[in-house]
């Protein structure tokens, strides 16, 4: 429970890394996790292996195209936590309290990210170094 | 679950910033997290302000000592996540499959943090980039 009833949960943390295979030694044999999946998703130009961590996941992003953003920030800052996506029940609201509040929006509005689910970026400057991505949790809306 | 039953869950994301009171107005107001406590940890240089965030916490790290881990992290790299600690039931179980799957650890042995938690910190190498705190979940053992 936040101060605003937003009820924000934590969906995923991203981590960019150069190949899922040997990052999966890592997350997946010393560290426990379960590999739910592998999937491409080519307009975003990554391969993605998704882990359960609890009721959130760990998502190793494999780029698939150097120009796409995690090919971009693998290129300039090498493997790592790449964004973190938080999940709330409305998103509009969300960001309007994001705005509200003096944040800097990436997307003005929701679009449709991965698996139909709408998302909005918030921008690393206004939230202290953090890519953060706002998720609208349950059923797509659009 | 995971492959070896590990059990592993997100205890918490560590974001190094500046000063608590500004990032709270972006985590907070903004996200909507609720502050559970802020409090000084003198041994680790650092005040740090915990939000709920599910099941799990953000941590809000502010150096109290610009030559503590966060202070020198900070003036390396600016703010943004520093850390995220992984909890398990069996901490010495899961650093002996940590380094039978080749990891490299920086605490070859649990140690006390704050709050009296047995810990140990897996080195970002071999993390693909993460810099990862494993916690023992549940009542100290020492």
């Amino acid at each position: 429970m936040g101060v605003r009833g937003m009820n924000t949960e934590l969906d995923h943390i991203g981590i960019a890394v150069r190949e899922i295979e040997s990052a999966l030694v890592a997350y997946r044999e010393a560290l426990g996790l379960s590999l739910d999946a592998i999937e491409t998703v080519p307009e975003q130009g990554v391969k993605v292996a998704m882990l359960a961590l609890g009721p959130a996941h760990i998502e190793l992003l494999e780029p698939t195209d150097p120009d796409g953003p995690v090919g971009k920030f693998l290129a300039a800052r090498g493997e790592g936590i790449h964004h973190i996506s938080l999940s709330v029940p409305d998103l509009p609201a969300a960001l309007a309290a994001a705005r509200a509040a003096g944040l800097r929006l990436i997307d003005e509005t929701p679009r449709t990210g991965a698996g139909g689910k709408l998302i909005a970026f918030l921008h690393p400057k206004s939230t202290h170094g953090v890519l953060i991505e706002l998720s609208q949790r349950g059923e797509p809306r659009s």
